[in-house]
């Protein structure tokens, strides 16, 4: 029997601020991308988080970011490796305390924003981030993009490298995501997202922008729960992998 | 044989900026209270003050404080409890981090500026910050005021209560300290703070400024290395402590 | 023909994070209580709630706060006098900028949250904004509490001193809000509200939480726009103030 | 009579923080560079060097940058340029306050940083700097490289753009710097500094590091204050300008 994690972003508001609706979110996701405080996520949403996922038997794992609450971590920002290192280690450390408090413990590692787009192409920062991992703790898994820098550098450390795909993204033929901005870059229709994701789950394949089947390796799912109607249909994705026979849960 | 601890702030620059001559300071004391971010601390300088700690034997305290660079954590804060643990374990975990990345651990916490100041008196956010180590570890000594509800509830809490005095702070009859501001409430005399070390470690005694003998039991001396001068005095206060016979030596 | 100003905040996103419906406030409100950085609004969000407001004709306030995104400026900060007037300062002249751009000019100070309570009794934190907004332009009037020390000292230094009222908050027979918290402090019935605008803006008074009718004179009613239906109660208050035949216009 | 403009970065410290001899600088220059609050600059500190620089007749120009104060500016950040033009603008518009307080204006804007070598290529970030100057005030001079696209896109927006130089760096054949970090790109020896200083000043040449002379127009030469050593190097290059018959003066 096939299986496959759902990941998606969570604790992302920031004090009086709320984006992610994580109740809703902590019932569908095996696996829980945590804000750890630098592109969002203050103390107290990050322990509820911990709380509540760690109740619902939900994965917890660090969403790390570059330093940035006023650009939400999208701006790309050319942090001096040593520096990025330590940011990356203090943010899975203010993390574990909260997942260690609600009797788990952060079990990954997940670059956010402008940070996840760099390390698909960039050495120096994709390094960084593993050397950040590294001080942490060098057995966690690294998720992130299949062929992408961060992950074959974290495998060459030792670090599991976890792949990811987006059933809502489009895929070139040679299997890397359309970049957003152009045409057709988000699939939109719902029904296309969820037979996606069982292609994705059982086959390892989608269907790119040219038409052409490809090979898209991957043990996550990543989900999105920002935009109006996206809990839904990520409940609706989950929902489709049950009932097409495949096991939805963390990656082993 | 009597023994004592040396405590002082360290890490307290941020990015480019600079302030404590971390090592200098940690040729001197046997803990470190290190900056975790809220006031001061940026994780590099977390990181490279762990490293430095850690090789020299110097015992690594977390220096928990208010989110308030712009105030470097000296103005009060009405922080609610709930907000205010979270805030005080998210520092701790982000320092264990390095400490643990250093081979060794965070062992202790010690409130600073404001927040020292305030758990003193307030029982709220004193049971907040002994909430906020507990969920970091139940296990952790909180350094503060003797007779501070800090101390007091950290001690009901389980957690080792740890006194610590200031050789160069004038003390009221009462055991207390002359209030900052009141005059005569810093001891200027180099020689004078250096001889009240001498007492507070070995009588656990000092002079008060009404000129009596008052009781202040304490296992750790605060020395300060943010001024001209200090670090400088603060070796002379070891030095003479040696030399007086008391090991210089964290506390147990 | 009686008038009443009213005004909201406006402008309380940061980056990614929205809060306020702006859009739909600017066309109720002839007073916008814009932001200015420090509890909420990055300059983006500033420049386009600047704009709008000047579109529409609704005058622009700067809504000063202590510097506190993580508690959106809801947490009482004992900031020394200087630093506090410099940074109210700071704010007004950045929202200034944009209010310029946009063909107008702020128009009015409020303190926002902890600092708005805070300055009702406290006499060196009034005087502290006070000294501000002198910084900024001696000439801009100050919104605040009917009684407050902000007003007081406001009036003192020759700034126009505008009174507000609540009329979604029970008063006591004295004609102070009572506490958020106590039994009773909000008013959730919309028609109530409703009433008590109308006889605010008529006849400056409103029946207190014992029955009795009580003086509030206030040239502006300070409307809420952060929870749900809260626009469209702000909309019916304003909708019945004008079949009442009371001008809804800002304040002279 | 030949003149020149001196400038230097100012009251680059935030909160507890120092770095800049703000005091000893106000002696040497005609132009300060006031930090805005994004890399460096607390409110209160760009009062205090706004009243310091008014009293001595030093003009006032605002130092704008990427908002990191974590980084102090010096890493490239890719912001959105409505963003950009946004944060321009506000920067101008707080320092704006403080410099019409102390009876002057805000004259001249100069990028910081990481901000200011961007500005040199990137067409996109130059157009935004450029805008939010635009924003708060079209008549402003902008100070940047010459030959950058900053100041040609300054100019062409009818802002009079204004070319530094720098005596303590090396310069190409070419006439553009020679890049941090290669060798010979600082100049280190203070007589040479203070030689191609005056030879800058009075003949708009330098010797560049292959012995050729190169043509470098600037109106002012920029100094530097936060190391040891620089403020008396600064004052040693006004006494020598002065001697050869320099007039040192604001740009017109």
């Amino acid at each position: 029997m096939t299986s496959i994690d759902l990941n998606a972003d969570l604790g992302e508001g920031f004090g009086r601020w709320q984006l992610t609706d994580d109740e809703q979110l902590l019932s569908v996701v095996t696996s829980a991308n945590v804000a750890c405080g630098f592109h969002a996520g203050d103390a107290a949403t990050m322990r509820r988080v911990c709380d509540l996922a760690a109740e619902r038997g939900v994965r917890i794992g660090a969403q790390v970011s570059y330093r940035d609450l006023a650009g939400f971590g999208r701006r790309a920002m050319d942090v001096p490796p040593a520096e990025l290192a330590a940011e990356v280690a203090y943010q899975i450390g203010a993390l574990e305390v909260f997942a260690r408090a609600a009797g788990t413990r952060v079990s990954y590692v997940k670059p956010h924003g402008a940070l996840y787009n760099r390390v698909v192409h960039d050495e120096e920062q994709a390094g960084a981030v593993v050397d950040g991992v590294r001080l942490a703790d060098a057995s966690l898994p690294v998720l992130g993009l299949p062929g992408s820098r961060l992950l074959e550098l974290a495998g060459k450390a030792g670090m599991p490298a976890v792949a990811e795909a987006f059933a809502d993204r489009a895929y070139t033929p040679e299997g890397t995501l359309v970049p957003r901005g152009h045409e057709g870059a988000v699939v939109s229709d719902p029904e296309a997202v969820v037979e996606r994701s069982v292609g994705l789950a059982r086959f390892g394949t989608v269907t790119s922008h040219s038409g052409a089947r490809v090979d898209v390796r991957a043990r996550s799912l990543c989900l999105h729960g920002d935009t109006p109607g996206a809990v839904a249909l990520a409940r609706r994705v989950r929902d489709r992998l049950q009932e097409s026979g495949i096991r939805v849960e963390a990656f082993a």
